[in-house]
């Protein structure tokens, strides 16, 4: 017999990866929102309770990232009962690390928990990107997919790739302590673009999958380079090449902004350099004025589980 | 003691390879350039002979692609002495092919074995790129890189990355009959590009490059779509929809442009269905009114060497 609750966890992540905008991104560790989900007997999907670090998200369920990822569960699989959610929010809104796909996701693995036949993880991708939607306006999968199957993540329109990486590879981020709203994080990539820079950002971004997927960290460290994104939105971020100096200095692979920013993440081979390279990029970000915190976390980060 | 004169061949290639447009390219069995080299007191470089399906080259060796990677190879290791140059031209020019990289590639190889400590191949890439730069007005790789190490390969400025691939997968390319200037080629793709189409081929050459690395036929099928350059130039090679068409028919991975046309590839996982595909494209062509010729080689294709 099936369950009538379960209560699930699902990871931040770092959206894009710097040259992966939309289809590259990885879960951290150590950070993260809780889904408790009922399965009720009336047809629907409703949000009872939002508590934790965001309060003031829609409730009604086709206007919240989670509650439009159920209901795209309910009528996807044609189930004949519904659901009712409650939200923990872990991860702050407008930080670049996936709030909103964290709900979606952990609400999904949740319910999930809840059907007569579970399905794989990686098969609830698609009602995760219609989730996303809600918060996002496009079906990008670099935040709710990473999640779903942990680690790093090639997210496409119709497939889910899970990308190898090292178990010592280390990510840190370092989130600053304001709001950039994915809107005018958005806007600022507007315009029209040269084919020379798709070709610049086609090359790093084929460097870092094959330096992730080989192990290897100097194609990594060639390839970890925005060149398309990054210097568009840099200027939104106080402090931001002072941050990512920081990190190059204390030996990072790579550094570029985690989704739409602000938080600032960077890779590297260990995690004592990780650590390291946190305090000096929070003492730069401090420099702009702004406080931060740090969190550091395999780039092979957690995928989201049904928890106790 | 070194040798005073060597004879080197270097392949035809697929340069993009439809999603790695300047970045991804492979070379083909069965076509390619000549070049004898010999050396020379006087320290310049000389090109004394060009014969073949190409005669009409600049003999002046600035001027030309072979003669200006071989002036960058003398002055990027030094040499005090020169090298006179005689060129067999089999890739006919504006074929897409890379009649012009076989040519700068077979001289270098050539050369290298005349040098009392010759390089490695790769390490000849960045005077191929000088001498491709030429022809083409940049420093792309795609057709220099896979002729210097054989096989596909990821070329960036900066690294020459070979990329394997499963010893079956076939490559038919059908060279129609008639000269498509790279200039022209070129031009179509002027103008400026929209961000979310960068982010469709990213995610092909993502798949592409993670299913060759795999040796995942699925992957690569999803993501040998090229959707950014391919469109705007298929208008200049008649028949274009329909030998392409053909090539899907026959069970093509994908299919698309090669280099800068009009020649058209196709990927195959096996032989006997490539060799099928080629007459089907062939036919197509012939319905444009073009005559052509068909190539079947393994995507791994050789690399340059030297012959006797």
């Amino acid at each position: 017999m099936s369950r009538d609750i379960a209560r699930a966890f699902a990871p931040a992540s770092v959206g894009n990866v710097g040259v992966g905008f939309d289809i590259l991104g990885h879960s951290l560790a150590g950070l993260g929102d809780r889904a408790t989900v009922r399965r009720i007997a009336a047809p629907e999907v409703r949000i009872t309770a939002l508590r934790g670090v965001v309060t003031d998200l829609p409730l009604a369920a086709e206007k919240n990232t989670a509650g439009a990822a159920l209901i795209a569960l309910r009528e996807g699989l044609g189930l004949d009962f519904g659901f009712a959610l409650e939200l923990d929010k872990g991860i702050a809104l407008g930080s670049g690390l996936g709030g909103s796909a964290a709900s979606c996701v952990a609400a999904l693995v949740a319910a999930n928990a809840l059907l007569d036949a579970p399905l794989a993880p990686a098969a609830l991708y698609p009602f995760a990107l219609t989730g996303e939607a809600v918060a996002s306006g496009g079906r990008h999968g670099d935040n709710v997919g990473p999640m779903l199957i942990g680690g790093l993540a090639l997210t496409t329109a119709e497939r889910l790739v899970a990308v190898p990486v090292p178990a010592d590879w280390t990510c840190v981020v370092v989130h600053p302590h304001f709001v950039l709203e994915t809107r005018e994080a958005r806007a600022a990539l507007a315009g029209s673009y040269a084919l020379h820079e798709f070709v610049a950002q086609s090359a790093s971004l084929a460097q870092l999958l094959l330096g992730c997927e080989r192990g290897d960290a100097g194609l990594v460290r060639d390839g970890l380079r925005d060149t398309l994104v990054e210097p568009r939105r840099a200027r939104l971020i106080p402090g931001f090449d002072a941050v990512k100096q920081a990190a190059l200095d204390a030996g990072a692979l790579g550094a570029s902004i985690s989704g739409a920013g602000p938080s600032v993440f960077a890779w590297f081979e260990h995690r004592d350099a990780a650590e390291a390279a946190g305090r000096a990029m929070a003492a730069a970000f401090a420099g702009a004025g702004l406080g931060s915190d740090v969190l550091v976390s395999a780039v092979a980060g957690p995928a989201a589980q049904v928890i106790a």
